[in-house]
């Protein structure tokens, strides 16, 4: 049912890039060389979008391309491994990513702390030489489930897919902050800017990506120089990210150039105004609540809709659950809409309090239509909402009933 | 340091293979039809030996090609996220891989389970109605190590890069052992036959891949068709393969099509007298120690030679360290060449009892060259050999000073 495909991912995306139309994708050099994405798109073989060429070298058959800047994971193609392959990670673009030669030498790629005792400018180099940890973390978009909104709030409308659950690996900022004498006294933020290039002739406030957090997040944040095993690729953040487990994923600022602990808030409008929970219909002020800390989640990942008909007998409905801040500690599946529930399995390991968990539950439907939904509770007691609120960005959807999924039963 | 590439993994081998000198890779079908591995193999970029065609889709900058069916990781290219990918994960076949067209219908293939009390043959579909687990673990090649014994051993020279740390998911075998009544009285061995085709005209024993482990590992043991959250290649046995975590590679037979639990141990020659522990200079005899669990083994991944003279100042030792059969607890790193160690910290998620840990310690090396070794011990109290035994095979080879490496300081 899940997994149709018939050839790995890797050969098919193999065999697209080989048969593309545009057979001319740019030959480039030898590693170690500074090299050049290919010009042209790479088509996917439905007559899907194709992919933006930036992440030409990703899944075709995993994703969904709703433009250059947000590419969704297909919600068919979650597997039950825990970690989300990196050819399948959904892409959330502010700006458009720097070019690939930014890591034609990654230990030489710079950032300047500041707001501590001792500020510097510290190489990629410099970090790895001050510590080492790995973290496993849902990465999710703010506006991920904004398409089960009613309202049909502007922006991408993703469904479940744009998020995954990585693994990075770097220094912990404690150990730099340490290094660097401590933070400032007074200072309530950590606040990260991303080394995209700003267009000649705006107010770069208007669309620098600049994100403050809570200084308190620190505590459990990576400057990160590897993804799931690889030096992390330009289009999700290399050669350095900044890593703030549990926080939405516009928190976690790509390509950092800065990380600075100061006592106000970034000027960006992107903090200023952007990611804000505000009511429908007005306009996004700095007062209300920014998009930080992420809400208890899960969904069912299998069966879905698109398997057709369930054969008769046995299935296993199977998804992800997160805690957001807090570890997963229970998940239900309901099997009538939500009117009764079930005690699903935590399958697999556990990686930790910001990854999520696969769960399972065993069942058997009769024939006819089935309303499948999951709800989660963290180790805290905090129970996934059947409804989040609707708000004027589409921001954090995790409401258990709209993620719900019909499948049939011959 | 490490990870000096400029280019994303992927990027780079898009570049390999529009960039190969056999620019016509085969052109394949769309998605869900049945493909051909291109008929030219993908050249590595330094001259070293090219991909074998149906491994073509890994990453060429990180493997080390011994023979078609010996393909290595580089040492250099072990990250710290825990879990190896796929595209840098270690090849070795005993037969040549099947086409890929036996992943046209992945939920088609069949596997006759025997020495139960209701034996049947079920097919993946089946099979995925059945249960679900996920497990993560060490796949390490028998042979791994065995170029360090100083007797040169005929077989490929592994250093240590004939292993990686992987998830794989399908249902657990107790699950459909349970579902078919039960092993049958008097079964001391779960055995698997792998779906490789046999060349006519020779006595199929003396090449089939059929392996016997005791009954008891069928505890923890998988029919798993998911690799890395991906249905499995056929390159890593897809579309299912028997996993018993803890075992040596080779008891984890790929594209198995029987699975048996029976009183005896196979008669195939890889049971018999292959996989053997054999005094070096004597020949294999069915009577000695099977190549079955694993032993504590860990290794160092950076700092290495390569990387060449070490800057001044801090550096982060790191590597990865596992159990076999249980947890690594405690990792030790010596910079002394085995005199004197120093507890690393185990960092990162704990995956499991059957995953490596990621460990790291934070030191500073004065100028001059410097041996460093690490030491794992597991949760029973059982400590990494400094040396294993020599055997006429070279396998199981995890002793700690001969997976040392030296390095210097400018």
């Amino acid at each position: 049912m899940k997994n149709p495909h018939s050839v790995p991912a890797n050969l098919r995306r193999r065999a697209m890039l080989a048969g593309s139309a545009s057979a001319a994708i740019a030959v480039v050099g030898c590693k170690g060389m500074a090299q050049t994405p290919p010009a042209a798109p790479v088509a996917a073989a439905n007559g899907a979008k194709p992919l933006p060429a930036y992440v030409s070298w990703k899944d075709p058959s995993a994703l969904i391309v709703h433009s250059a800047a947000t590419v969704e994971t297909k919600r068919s193609v979650f597997g039950s491994s825990v970690v989300t392959p990196t050819s399948q990670l959904y892409i959330r673009n502010n700006l458009p990513a720097p070019p690939v030669e930014i890591t034609a030498d990654r230990d030489a790629w710079e950032v300047n702390v500041e707001g501590v005792r001792n500020p510097r400018k510290l190489t990629v180099a410099d970090l790895k030489a001050m510590g080492l940890d790995t973290v496993t973390m849902v990465l999710q978009c703010s506006g991920n489930g904004r398409g089960f909104f009613p309202s049909k709030p502007s922006g991408t409308a993703w469904k479940v897919g744009a998020a995954g659950c990585v693994v990075w690996s770097g220094v912990p900022v404690r150990d730099v902050v340490a290094a660097l004498g401590g933070v400032t006294g007074g200072m309530a933020y950590m606040t990260s800017t991303g080394g995209e290039k700003i267009p000649e002739g705006i107010d770069p406030r208007t669309v620098m990506v600049e994100r403050s957090v809570p200084v308190e997040a620190m505590a459990d944040a990576l400057l990160a120089w590897e993804l799931n095993g690889e030096p992390i690729p330009v289009a999700h953040g290399g050669p350095l990210r900044v890593i703030v487990p549990g926080y939405a994923g516009v928190n976690n600022v790509k390509y950092v150039k800065r990380l600075a602990f100061t006592a106000e808030q970034s000027p960006a409008a992107i903090q200023q105004t952007g990611y804000r929970i505000t009511p429908l219909g007005e306009k996004h002020k700095p007062s209300e609540p920014s998009v930080w800390e992420m809400a208890p989640k899960s969904w069912i990942n299998s069966p879905l809709p698109e398997d057709g008909p369930l054969r008769k007998g046995g299935v296993v409905v199977q998804g992800v659950a997160f805690g957001g801040m807090h570890p997963a500690a229970r998940v239900e599946v309901s099997t009538d809409g939500g009117a009764s529930w079930k005690r699903a399995r935590l399958i697999g390991p556990d990686m930790g309090r910001y990854a999520w968990r696969q769960f399972a539950l065993n069942t058997t439907l009769p024939a006819g239509t089935h309303t499948l939904m999951s709800r989660v509770t963290d180790s805290t007691g905090r129970v996934q909402a059947e409804t989040s609120a609707e708000n004027a960005g589409g921001y954090s959807n995790s409401g258990w009933r709209a993620h719900g999924v019909q499948v049939t039963v011959a």
